[in-house]
């Protein structure tokens, strides 16, 4: 039911300190809704709490609560709502099983929501089975976050954690480590090995020291103009697609 | 000087419609804001009518005027100030001299300025020469679109028309069309046309219809996971790292 309180609540989640408080995140859209439905027919993705819809959309979501298009515009993280709106529980994040994976991806202070969201969409796409971030990461559960990843988010094993012991247990797994920096190997010669994983710096600052220490191997990706970098999200995903 | 007037017609310019009307555009950020200035002294890129900062930021901007934080806020087109902002005018799409070119990126429709701002840094990067936007692109100087070129905009060469008369000039300049799509040859297996231009479809829509039609050759990034698609700007980078 859309009480005061309900509306109060998802109002809050426009906060991280309340999404972290209620471990609840707002899902919006209706391909991203959709998405999560249907996983939660499965039993699958994360657990939906609230689902409300203006009248227009009624016959797209029937199971949907009905609330006027005042209301939405209130408790939307966007400028524009697009009618449709979810609360769901944040999954515990799994334990890796490292045994099992072959291809991960680190995201090392990551710090815009658009480009982890983009990030997660391509690591899907090709297919990564896992990406760790690191504590200074962007939240996962930030709107921006949650949109651009155009539902992968909800397929997705994800792991946060200290940067250091994420190296020293892939090392001992046999992982190659590699970090996506300037002035490395160019990534269409390179052998890849069976097992890795690939670092990718912020967009501010690159590869972080502890990683620079902790890497196997640098590499670039080989630029003819003047711009001085690529989009971290792009980068990411073109090193990725030569897996 | 930073008089009443000056302050309203910069806040005008957050809006499409004035800066299309004054031909003017808004260029914020420290990185941003000495590209636009270097390329000034040499008598390149768009020309400076403006340049304010905050005290703090004097030393680095001595030709900025300062103005107040206060004042700052509201001018800016960003919710957080970078503290440094310029105005500048929008130079004239250049006429494109097709025999002396080569590799060519047609944006057929593209919505969202951070996708088009992120384009225009990776054809830079991969030294694409002529990027040509469809008339439902979204605009050129929107805030995000600036911002998440990165420097890239103020060099790149740039032009607005319609698609048709575009594709009939480039077939018969011998350019090779290839459409990124669904179901389309792999790009790894691709030998590529001296003479190339990729056309890149919305983000919603994908490649239209005059598109489909004129294009020689359609090519897609093949997948392994259940992600839908790419982001357009992932996409369009992938596909130009490839040439």
């Amino acid at each position: 039911m859309f009480t005061k309180n309900r509306k109060k609540l998802i109002k809050s989640l426009h906060q991280k300190k309340y999404r972290d408080a209620h471990g609840l995140f707002i899902v919006e859209g209706e391909k991203m809704t959709r998405e999560l439905i249907s996983m939660n027919s499965d039993d699958l993705g994360a657990k939906i709490t609230d689902l409300y819809c203006i009248s227009s959309l009624q016959e797209s979501f029937p199971e949907a609560e009905i609330i006027s298009s005042e209301d939405m515009a209130s408790i939307t993280a966007f400028k524009t709502s697009p009618g449709i709106l979810a609360v769901a529980e944040q999954p515990a994040l799994l334990k890796l099983d490292l045994d099992r994976l072959n291809s991960i991806l680190i995201l090392d202070d990551i710090k815009d929501p658009g480009n982890l969201g983009t990030i997660i969409r391509s690591a899907e796409w090709f297919g990564i089975e896992a990406i760790l971030l690191s504590p200074q990461t962007v939240e996962l559960y930030n709107p921006k976050t949650v949109q651009s990843t155009m539902g992968s988010l909800f397929r997705a094993t994800i792991y946060r954690g200290e940067l250091e012991k994420m190296y020293l247990t892939l090392t001992q797994n046999k992982f190659t480590l590699y970090a996506a920096d300037m002035n490395g190997d160019e990534i269409k010669l390179e052998k890849w090995a069976d097992k890795k994983a690939l670092i990718v710096g912020s967009e501010a600052h690159g590869i972080s020291a502890v990683s620079k220490m902790n890497a196997h191997k640098t590499i670039s990706i080989q630029g003819v103009g003047n711009a001085e970098s690529l989009n971290a999200g792009v980068a990411a995903s073109i090193i990725i697609s030569h897996w």
